[in-house]
């Protein structure tokens, strides 16, 4: 049951972390030039721009905005660190209503040491004291499963399983799940947890990029869809049969590609996309 | 139900590999004369020994050999690459035999790019053809999982709950599973997973180090216990609650500890061991 190829870039959304070099000005046009759908923010990005402008700008190129990246890190040791946090959350949700973003994604957090079960048990007392300032802002929150290899510091949810079963304690139309295939490829049950999340209207984003053999680093060597293991297309069919019709974002950390010159890299994009997704 | 804490080193295994640097005979002295119980055997240490005279000395220095490292590499995309595959296999329980090792660890293989499915199949049928070799020899087969982030090109079983499927599906008193804490210390599962096995008498060795942050090595970056954020005593808790009472073993990947006085490295282990496992 794989997906159909893909046609055209309509549906194709790039994260600005993807084209890291470019300010996202620079980023947004080559990206609308390209005939590219839609555009995620990163927050790094907004550094000293205007924020509603920014939004306006990337709207008068016609580029959708997918969402914003990244929110998160909910679990400290101390009530003080998660109380940071949660403050820095309230910010990102701002942000995104200023740009017109309608997603925030979160990579959710864990502190080494500290046992899964607690930071699980913070990441969904953040996500909760969040939830009402997400709702008046209109801004969805997509709790983001991270590979097992980040569970010592980055996320204490490491299947999508885990994420389906937070989206639906929280039960609200406000949070659901983001799919990334980098970081879930491997998960034997990720074809029943996608039909979950899609039946239970919480496939919030997709994204996309690659796992290459060997893989170097652990941040900032992913692939390009192609050039790795991960049967993209087919994944990317679990999601439609799932009822998911958003963009299609790749979200591609390269040490490699961003010293590229990013025009030719972008162009890679588009190919990589057509024929490997 | 953390286990309680060690206070001596005869269920202490250490894996000829951990101590790189030393020949095995070396090895073995320095472990037997520290008091240590045990040794698992890395088959690159055995190049150009007698093997049957090797496990002889091995066991007149008060080590019991517990296993052979490693068989596996089931799958390959030519049926040409599995046959291989299983020779070699045969060759390992030959070895075993000879050196007197009462179980081989599997590292079961994956293929960049071959579905996982297959590949799962493909282990299965490997350890199907190597099966009547190792009853006829008493040489047990354990199953090890190995983190998901060898899924691309070292194993396609990659939680506790697929290595339990595939040795009940195979329902074989020689084949059972390998519990190491680097792998697996992340699944919400594993408590669950690992009574499973203890249950159904399939859990045969149980591995130990630490998972460090940051990691900056996919393959040679393991930390010692007490060096990162496994709770190695809560999960050797759990695998005593399941019934085991084997050896706990030190199986230490690092290019960090490669470099240092081997025998700095194992007075160490020796405290890793006691104080934080």
């Amino acid at each position: 049951m794989s997906a159909k190829p893909l046609s055209d870039l309509s549906q194709l959304c790039v994260h600005t972390i993807t084209t890291k070099p470019w300010p996202i000005e620079v980023a947004a046009k080559n990206f609308s030039e390209a005939g590219i759908g839609g555009i995620t923010v990163w927050r790094n990005a907004l550094t000293g721009l205007d924020i509603k402008q920014t939004g306006q700008l990337l709207r008068d190129l016609n580029l959708t905005v997918v969402s914003l990246c990244r929110g998160g890190f909910f679990p400290h040791t101390e009530a003080i660190g998660r109380q940071v946090a949660i403050d820095d959350n309230k910010r990102a949700i701002e942000e995104a209503y200023a740009l017109g973003a309608p997603l925030i994604v979160l990579v959710c957090g864990a502190v080494p040491g500290q046992s899964l079960t607690e930071s699980r048990k913070q990441i969904q007392d953040g996500i909760m004291a969040i939830l009402p300032d997400a709702e008046a802002a209109g801004v969805k929150l997509a709790i983001e499963p991270l590979h097992p290899m980040y569970a010592d510091n980055r996320s204490a949810i490491n299947t999508l399983s885990q994420a389906n079963d937070m989206a639906e304690a929280i039960n609200s139309p406000w949070v659901g799940v983001a799919v990334d295939v980098y970081h879930l490829w491997w998960d034997p049950m990720l074809e029943s947890e996608i039909a979950r999340c899609g039946k239970n209207e919480n496939l919030y984003a997709f994204h996309i990029c690659d796992w290459k053999t060997p893989t170097t680093d652990f941040l900032n060597d992913r692939g390009l869809m192609g050039e790795g293991c991960i049967n993209v297309r087919q994944i990317r069919g679990w999601v439609e049969a799932a009822g998911f019709n958003g963009f299609n974002e790749v979200e591609i950390f390269s040490n490699r590609y961003w010293s590229e010159d990013q025009s030719v890299f972008l162009d890679k994009i588009k190919q990589g996309y057509l024929h490997h997704s």
